[in-house]
Parts: C-alpha cells; structure tokens; sequence
C-alpha cells in the first residue's frame, strides 16, 4: 500500500517517465515561491493603497483576449498576478481597511485551504469524506462553546450569511407550511425582520417566493433596534387578514450600527405566534467569545436558528459561514433528496452534509477554521476582539470630544458611526477625501436620510495608531468646510 | 508607500515589538513545511487507501471535545492533521477514485487557492474589488471560448451546479412570472426535465418554492435522453389545465450515464412555447474542449443559461461552478437588490456580482480557475480529456468482449456504466469487494431498477492500467457467480 505515483502513462505527459515527479517537483519550488510571496505581502501590505486604482475594465483589458494553447510557466503566472492582478485588488487584509466589517485571512487559514485544495475531498456524504463532515460537526461545535450556545446545537457550513439566511427562510417555511414542498408557496406567507436588516433577508425570501411585498420591515428605535410592540401589531394585522407570519428574524450587530435586536422579547413574541426565529449574528456573533460580551446573544438560546460568519470577524478567510439550528431535522425535511446512486447512510453520526441545504458538492471549509481555532487559541482571539473593540469606543470618546461631530448610534462592537455636523455633501466630500489619500478605505451608510461616516475594526494587522491617524485625516477633511 | 508593517500593537500581541514578525516568519516555515507536505502527498497518494476507514464518529471523538485556549504550534496542528483527520479522507484526488464523476485538485489552483485565501479579498461589488469581477468576467471568456459556446454570453462563478441551476431556475421564473418577486409565486408554474436529471433540479425548484409536483420528470429513451415528443405533450397538458410551464432543463451528460439530451429539439419545444431553457454541462461540458466533441454543445447556444463544473473535469478543485447566461438583465432582475450601503458603479464593465445571486460575499474563485488554464494551456487540458475518453471506450470494449457482463448504456464521455448479468445482490457484492479492497472506489447507479456498475474517469494522475487493474479486479469478483 506505499507504491509510489506510477506516472508514466498519466494523461499529463504519455511520452515522459518523468512527467510526474516533473509537476510536482514545479509545484514544490512554486508553493515555496508562492509562501514567500504571501510572507513579503504580508510584512508590505499596510504600504500599499487599500482601494484598487484601476478603471473598469483596466484589468480585464490588460489580459489576453483568450487562454494559451500552451501552458506557462508558474514565474510567468506570479509575475502576472502581480504586475496586472494586485493594482486591481482592493485589500480587504490591510490594517486600514476600515469599510463594511473588518476583516483577516489569517496565516494558519492560508494553510487549511491549501490542503484543502489539494485533498480536494468532498463531502456532500458522510462515506465520501467522513472527515469533512466530523471535523466540521467538531469545529462548530468548538465555536459554539466559545459563544455560550446551548448544547447539542447542530452547525452547518454554508458560503456566506446571505445563504444561511436563505436557508433559514426556507426552514421556516417547512416548518410553518410543508405543504410548500411538495405543492409549493402556498400564498400569504409573511416574515419579518427589521428596517435595519441585511438586505439579504429580503433577498432569500425573494428567492424563495415569497415575494418582497411579503416582508415586513419592522420600524426600529432611537438606537436602530427592533421595536418589538411594532412586530407584535404587524403580526396580529397579517392574522387578521388572514395572512401566514411564518419568520422572524432579529439581528444581533445590524449591517449598519451594530445595532442588537432585543431577542428575548422578539423571542417571547415568535413563540405566541409560532413562527421560526432566526438571529443574524454574522459580525457580531464573534463578540460573544469575549466573557464580558456573552449577554449580547441573551435569547438566542430560543430561537430557531443563528449565523455567525467566520470570515468576518473570526480571521477565517472567505467563505465560512457558520449556520446553527436546533431543529436540524426541520432543514433536513426541507431539503434531503437522495437520489439512488448517494445512498444514505444509516448511522446516526454520520451526517450526510448535502441534505442540509441547497449545494450538493461540500468543500473542506472546516479545515481552515479548525487551523485558525487551534494555532491561535482562544485566548489571543479574545484579545483580539477586545482590543477592537476598546479601540472602537477611543475613536467614539474622540469624536464625541469634537464639537463638528457626532456619534450618530451607541458603539457596542468594533464600529463607529458618526457624522460631520454639516450636509451630505460635505460628509461624502470628506469620506471621498480620506479615500483618495489611498491609506484608507472607510464606506458611508445613511440613516434617518442622513449620510452617515461609518468606521469598521476587524483586521489583525490593525494598530490604534492606524485608527488615530483615520480620525486625523478625518478632521482635517473637515477643516475645508468650517 | 512603502512602509514596513509596524506590528508594535496590533491586537496579535500588544507586549511585543517582534509579534507580527514572528506571525509572518512562523507562517513561512510552516508554509513551505505544508508545500513539501502536498508534494509528498501527490507523490504517494496512489498508495494511500481510496475510502476513509473509519467508522461514523471515530474522528469525532479522537479530537478534543473543546477547542485550545492558548495556541498551537504549526507542527502539532500538522501532526493531528496527518494522524487523525487524513485517515478520515476520502481520496478524491487519487489516481483510483472512480466513483461519481473523477475530478483533480491540481497544483495550479492550489497555488491560487493560496493567493486567494491570502488576499481575503471581496468582489461582492466591482469596486470592492476589481480583481475579482474581471478576473472572474476574462477567465470565464476564456472557456467560453473553449467549449465554443456564442461571444457575449456573460459568465459568472458560483460555489456548485446545484447553486448554478437554483440561480437558472430562479431567473426561468423572473422571465415568465416576474410578478412573483414582488408578491410571491403564482400559482401553476411547472418545469420539466427528465428522469435522468439531476437531483439538483428539484431541490432547486423545491428551495424556490415551486413544489416537488410541479416538476414533470420527462420520460427517456432507452439511451437515457430526454424524450422530447412527451415534453411537448406534458406542456400541452398543462395549458390545457391553466399551468403556467415556465423552465425546461435539460442535461448534456447525465448524472448516471453521461446521456446527451437532444438539446436542439428540446430548445425548438422551450422556444415556442417561451420557456427558460438551462443546460446542465456541469461534467460533460468541459469535453467539448475537445474539438471532435464540440457538437455535445449543439444547441446549447439557444439555451437561456448552462453550467460547467470546473471542479469536475478541469482540475480545479471544489468549488468552482461556472454559469453562463445571455440573458444576464434577467438574472439581475431576479436578484439585484442594492442597500444604500453598497451604492452601485454607474460603468457598465463594472458589474457588481452580489446583483446576480444570493451569497452577497463573493470569493476570489476565479484565480484557481486562471491559474489552471495558465499552467496547463488548452493543449494539455485538451489531451487529458481525450486520454480519459479514450480509456472509457477501452474499457467499455473489455466490458463486452467478456460474456458475464454487459453494457447498460453508451459511453460518449470518460464514464463506463455496466452488470454482472446477474442478481442486484451479486453486483452489489462485487462493488463491495471492490471497495473493500482499498484500492478503488467505485460508485453503483440503478437502471431500469436494476443495479448497474459505474467506472468514472477524471483524476489527472489516473493511467490506463488503473482503469485495467479495476477491471481485472471486477472480474475476480464475479467468479464467485460462476
């Protein structure tokens, strides 16, 4: 059982005895050119402008119109990538990278996806790769340890919240409407979720027809959280119109403040109804392994189901969205269809990943996950997490100390919003200015009809000198409008 | 621009100056330590066991029921890596993988996986990264090309075929029921495919609530392909009964047998009848790389949208699905769905991907695809796809020249499917010799409610004595039968 690769006759090379040993001995010396590479990055990306300078189409253009008949050698390749890729990428892994939600590809990441990559083992079944699917049940589980879920909570790995979310839905509608299966959306399902949501709600009830005009966007407070009185009327309306509420989902950590529903009392009201609860704790779901942070997902022990992305705020690289549910034979109803040639196994441990969900094939995703809890420890992670956070309420003090500013929304994780006291013109012309200075990259929202400057911690790489120096580039921008 | 990271207080170690160094440097090691790693595995994995051997839960319980406080070192994590997770592995990267559909991690795309993770970078939105919207847009021109499918078709990248058809199925219905992504679905709408498609093809229509019974499974002919004159017939039934028949999908190399649907027959019936018509090349499409086999794709230019797994059989490692549609307005319309926050491009070569499908967040997957078409050119790719084809008529030509067994169906592409002309029990109880032999992982399919034998060939390290030694293998198990 130790033969070594008989290469001689592979369809690589049928001529050459050596075709083999030739391409892998290629990869050996290109995989340590290509370490060292990310090694020289990763020590020179706080030099390099955040957002790409390119023009549309720039890149596109300056590759050629078709692929080589031959192939090219690996120095050509990276030569390429960085000559004509990198100008073109924006640099979500550089410590000023302070727009949407912050984030890492960590070191040991790097090396879970290249083995990955190259096992490429799948496990859309349990036989097809018991270690795809026991790592992940493992790591999971690990993370829910480390955020206080309750025991026994069964995790999945999707790509990205947006499909969690829709799977989510669609769990919900198998709960509350099974018919849906197999004679399809019955009409007047409605779900709810906040004026605050991420936009991915709507989009997976779209997806899953339920119809836009079916989503309730439940009005939110002085502090963007849900208003649970608001949720309870909408839902005794939809019942009196003889409408189907069927979900709900609150956000703990909203796209745009970092807003926390209050989930207990949102609980208390999908319970009366019976409708399936779903938190949306994608970036902020991470804070809860921080001990003084574990109360913000009070409540969530009764909902149905909660996302916490790993590649936000959990230095996994994208993707690896982390789906728990504690009614895993809910999802699976919604979705297990085992054709005959992926017969199911019989025992109880040994979950078959694709009746969980939409995508059959089932990538090795844990694996980054695993070497990201395991090479770092939950102790630096947490520190990590802290000292974002701490460094986001210095930026809150020092902007709450500038009388131009202010605080537009409370500051409970790594983000703060704010905003020039002047018009939306002089705050884009701000933010386009700290922009141009390619040293940072911060993204705007709007509230309450308001442009609002919004500044989000999230990389490891990032030091409180680099936030300092936003806030100074920030408030020299407005010096031209006093 | 250039200065060096300053490390110095980065939430990885505020104590010390050294800390973001001694991250890098540590990674280095490690990095060119998992490089040699996966050049020994590739040198050796022709000996290693196909099928994991373990039993469900086995490495579950060989891993800490929690996860380290304090971190690890990179060769312990190795160490657990080589001795608990691999013997949990099942090979699909091995030479004698011929279950399913044969597919190869190559050493390209791990080079590119390991950019990718690196960079962490985001394409959710052209300006959040450049690179990734026309990397993705230029390299998916380039198979276009390649498999010869009409100029102008724009392509784009999801996780896997079953997503790719979800996403058809979702746009079939924006075209002909656009009503249902404001109020929900209507009543009615029916799709048809055939009872040789893939499973993917309900669940997508189940996920997007439709129902399990508004999917008419068109009989086939005794090839297994799509009988064109009863889809005709089963959409005239459904007029007839006020059904809305909304998508035809049809399959160009099936999930059991690799059967062509007659596509240009099946597009005349969608075309008069205006239905969405998406074709499933997620295998078979990559051999019309092959210019003999280029005709596999006839008609396919008159289909609404197609998918090509390049995760299947062009040495890309999961997940990389590439969808292709000439009618992308419809797509976006089904899906675009932009918050504030994420404020669009006005240019038109600037096209935001998180508009054309649910996950928001979208990988840079298409550096693994460049990568491959780089390294290994089309000549290469071209020849590979020939040596497997070849090798699959070899075999099938074995297959008959021997009494005991017979051929089930043709073999157009690299999958051969067979019986022993005898009991399910007896082919059943040669495929498990088979497998428990370690040496090979084969995969069995039903027919005609009969069990059938399924040889796919698709791994990059596989020979023609692979295929041989199989063989020889299956024959020794049915001399028990004799």
């Amino acid at each position: 059982m130790n033969e070594p690769l008989n290469a001689k006759k592979t369809a690589l090379s049928p001529e050459h005895e050596s075709a083999w040993s030739n391409y892998v001995e290629d990869f050996r010396r290109a995989g340590h050119d290509t370490v060292d590479w990310i090694a020289q990055y990763l020590n020179t990306v706080a030099g390099l402008p955040v957002l790409a300078k390119v023009k549309p189409g720039e890149l596109q253009d300056s590759l050629p119109a078709s692929a080589p008949e031959q192939g090219e050698s690996y120095a050509a390749i990276l030569n390429d990538f960085e000559r004509l890729v990198m100008p073109a990428v924006t640099q979500w892994n550089h410590p000023r990278f302070f727009a949407y939600f912050g984030c890492t590809g960590s070191t040991p990441a790097v090396l879970g996806e290249m083995l990955a990559a190259a096992l490429n083992t799948n496990g859309l079944h349990w036989r097809t790769s018991p270690a795809v699917a026991e790592l992940e049940q493992r790591t999971l589980d690990w993370l829910r340890q480390w955020v206080g879920l309750p025991e026994g909570w069964f995790g999945i790995v999707y790509d990205t919240a947006s499909t969690s979310s829709m799977h989510a839905v669609a769990a919900a509608r198998e709960m509350v409407a099974p018919e849906a299966r197999t004679s399809g959306n019955p009409p007047g399902l409605v779900l709810y979720t906040s004026e605050q949501a991420h936009s991915s709600i709507e989009k997976g009830a779209i997806a899953i027809g339920i119809g836009q005009k079916n989503v309730r966007k439940v009005p939110v407070d002085s502090e963007f959280r849900m208003w649970p009185e608001a949720l309870a009327t909408m839902i005794e309306q939809d019942l009196a119109a003889s409408r189907r509420p069927f979900c709900v989902v609150a956000t703990v950590g909203t796209t745009s403040t970092t807003s926390i529903d209050p989930v207990p009392h949102i609980a208390d009201i999908a319970e009366k109804h019976g409708l399936w609860l779903h938190v949306d704790a994608a970036y902020a779901g991470a804070a809860a392994i921080v001990p003084e942070y574990r109360h913000i997902l009070a409540g969530a022990d009764r909902a149905h189901s909660l996302v916490i992305n790993a590649h936000k705020w959990l230095l996994t690289p994208i993707d690896l969205s982390a789906f728990y549910t504690r009614r895993p034979d809910i999802l699976r109803r919604a979705f297990s269809l085992v054709p005959e040639y992926l017969h199911p196994q019989v025992d109880p441990r040994a979950h078959d990943l694709m009746d969980y969900g939409v995508p059959l094939g089932h990538r090795f995703r844990a694996l980054k996950l695993w070497y990201v809890m395991r090479y770092f420890g939950r102790e630096k992670i947490e520190a990590m997490l802290r000292a974002h956070i701490q460094w986001a309420r210095q930026l809150a003090t020092l902007v709450d100390a500038d009388r131009r500013f202010e605080l537009v929304a409370p500051v409970p994780f790594s983000v703060v919003c704010f905003r020039f006291k002047g018009t939306d013109e002089q705050n884009k012309a701000i933010l386009g200015q700290v922009n141009a200075s390619e040293r940072f990259f911060l993204a705007h929202t709007v509230l309450n009809g308001k442009v609002i400057l919004r500044l989000a911690i999230g990389n490891l790489a990032t030091t409180w000198e680099d936030v300092q120096e936003a806030w100074i580039l920030i408030q020299r921008g407005a010096q031209a409008f006093e």
